[in-house]
């Protein structure tokens, strides 16, 4: 195995627990490996550190698979497996079942691969679907085994009593379609499905998700994963679903004979909607949801998707969330979400998307009635939570509105951090109490 | 009233929101009014900023109570009711009933004043007591109106049902028995009964704190209200108790035979036990609780707390966490709650309180069990997140544990904060899943 050595003073992070090495980090330039081999690092005096994978081509030149000197070849089809079914039994434990993210990269201890499980009926079969992203070089190397690491570990879930869906009703879709491969010197790759035994069509399914405050409650969805973004869905913000629905729970009896009023700011497939419309349903609550999104397709799938609930009325507007809410009224809604897309993609647009979630949020508290409640979020990896606060506290002050934050959300449970890791937490979420 | 002009410059933390202006920032030195006093603050150019209240003898030279020019008396009995009976409706629309955090300060636009409500119930007779803290020279003097503000409070949320309880039923204990009131120039207090018609016994008496999962179950608890720290006791661990909640609900099958282990490290009055207790009686499990608390006084309190659960066994171990953890046997607890009191109280303090909370987090995840979870808290507001997760990082490095973090929790929310007021957030809480 090839060895390298960090410079004095480069095993800092990496004794934190944190997987990466940066080249400039490195005793010498990491060349003459092939993007993804097996690579030892050890301290300068030539103490062993970690083993994992090492990339000449990436700014980050090395990330870690293991820290422990007797795991050999810790990105091995069992050692993957091993990580894998310790994630499967975390997910477990907090309650995952049906549909949730499997892997998350770092954080799951495999840098570089995230895997989302979903899982679906047609004619009376369930399916699981692993859709998956191999984002590094190493990761990608490791999944040459992709069979063998996916066959091993549904039968290491049945075995552990996790799922009890076989092989044969195992799908395997493949998300390399992200630019973020890139840096790592790979292709951007077309989606594909690459198991399928019984050809489920992918581009047109129901995914069956649990309700957040009842997860023996199923809400179905309706998506395309190959085309989908991401791995075709989004898991994230489960978390803070349930944090609405928790300040929702005690006012019930306030909406006994006029229906709870929600705004659902780009709501794309409708999620937070469903989530909110299945726990209203639960109490006999009806609401009227107003679905904004700029997007015509999004605004059609959320309706779909929002059509399996009685006592919805739907409303939907096609609309820019910067510049298409002044229309709306002031005052209006009981419930307003605000989850755009990501406004910040690279460092250069951090002013720009500041800017960005200040105008929305003064929106979402203008129209946001008294004593109404606003989700604000932000899915930008790049912002910060204190500068995204700072944009909510001008939104807020324009707005006229006078609000009382009462918790700072995050990504949902089966998305779990390293704290030594802070570049996992992308999702941050704040609820207030509007006065 | 007498106007202060700020310096260039110093209208900006006024202008986000922000209630404080130090003395520093005023065009002239804040002599010549007495502490406490009525202050229009105006820009250097004279436009008018807020009205609060002025104290030459603090480093916070002056704290707002309206930004609103037409609002010329903020201070007034009817003005500070209104504050309260909207800090009420908060409190109410979220669920809090019986015993809340009723006035938090800054956080409920009224800086220096906190107010808890407590809920007894003597010989059949419900009271509310107000156990009230004046921090500040201003509040001080707004309440020497401390009958007519809180029968106008008391009549005002009868009259929008946010209670039943009459004036008669009505109690009031003044808890200005703390030191920070020094830096107002004012006398630190002994706690004292102010008003207390039917003469309950504040010394010993049973307040009704709601579940955290389900607020129509009561749990009694057994308090000093008039010895008792702060108010007399802690309301503020609501949101952190239910998040650890949520992640135990899905694993109860487990505890079908076998009890549950919770360590309660600094148990204090057993309130951690007495909700993890309440939330598995429900569920039809046993408890296993370990008390550890280095006062004989708090272990009897919180005993006596606990016996009103069945299904619960209990042991007592008087240690203190910091150096009495080491005998405890390693991964035995499904729960650990580790809550100590604030170990930074003084900016010079951070350094050694940091190590503190390392070394107690190290015990906490050594001795929990894999797939167990530990609640991590400081309750220290000197203490930012970021240094706090930089010693939980170190502690569980050194306890040999992997662990993922999976939700931050913070003050319940009958604490709420304001954006633009961060001082606000002393207690910080996160969550981990031990690997």
């Amino acid at each position: 195995m090839k060895i390298w050595r960090l410079k004095k003073g480069g095993d800092i992070r990496l004794r934190s627990g944190h997987p990466w090495v940066f080249s400039n980090e490195l005793q010498e330039s990491p060349k003459g490996i092939l993007p993804g081999e097996l690579i030892e690092v050890q301290t300068l005096q030539g103490n062993f550190m970690a083993r994992g994978y090492g990339n000449p081509q990436s700014l980050i030149a090395f990330r870690a698979l293991s820290f422990e000197s007797h795991v050999m070849d810790p990105g091995s089809p069992v050692n993957v497996v091993n990580k894998l079914i310790k994630s499967w039994k975390n997910r477990h434990i907090l309650g995952f079942s049906k549909s949730f993210r499997l892997c998350f990269s770092e954080s799951d201890f495999l840098p570089g691969l995230i895997i989302d499980r979903y899982l679906t009926e047609v004619a009376g079969v369930q399916y699981q679907i692993f859709s998956y992203q191999l984002l590094t070089a190493g990761m990608q190397k490791i999944f040459s085994s992709l069979e063998e690491i996916f066959k091993l570990l549904v039968e290491n879930a049945i075995e552990n009593k996790y799922s009890d869906i076989s092989w044969d009703q195992t799908i395997l879709l493949s998300k390399n379609d992200v630019n973020i491969r890139k840096l790592e010197g790979l292709a951007v790759e077309e989606a594909r499905v690459v198991r399928n035994p019984d050809e489920v069509n992918l581009l047109d399914l129901k995914i069956q998700i649990p309700s957040v405050i009842n997860s023996k409650e199923t809400i179905f969805f309706q998506v395309n994963l190959v085309e989908g973004q991401k791995t075709g869905f989004f898991l994230d913000q489960t978390h803070n679903m349930k944090l609405v629905i928790e300040a929702l729970k005690p006012r019930m009896n306030e909406f006994k004979d006029k229906p709870l009023k929600i705004a659902d700011l780009c709501c794309y497939m409708g999620q937070w909607s469903a989530q909110l419309a299945s726990f209203l349903n639960s109490a006999g609550v009806k609401a009227e949801i107003t679905l904004v999104d700029v997007s015509e397709m999004a605004l059609k799938m959320a309706q779909k998707n929002l059509a399996q609930f009685d006592n919805v009325i739907l409303i939907s507007k096609k609309a820019d969330v910067l510049d298409g809410l002044t229309e709306f009224p002031e005052n209006n809604y009981d419930v307003v979400i605000s989850d755009p897309p990501a406004f910040v993609k690279n460092k250069k647009d951090v002013e720009t998307g500041l800017h960005g979630y200040m105008k929305l949020n003064q929106q979402a508290f203008r129209i946001a009635n008294h004593s109404g409640l606003v989700a604000s979020c932000t899915c930008s990896g790049l912002v910060q939570m204190v500068d995204f606060k700072g944009s909510l506290r001008k939104g807020i002050l324009r707005s006229g509105k006078k609000a009382k934050l009462i918790a700072e959300g995050g990504l949902g449970w089966d998305h779990p951090q390293l704290i030594q890791f802070p570049e996992g937490q992308y999702l941050k979420m704040l609820l207030h109490t509007v006065e």
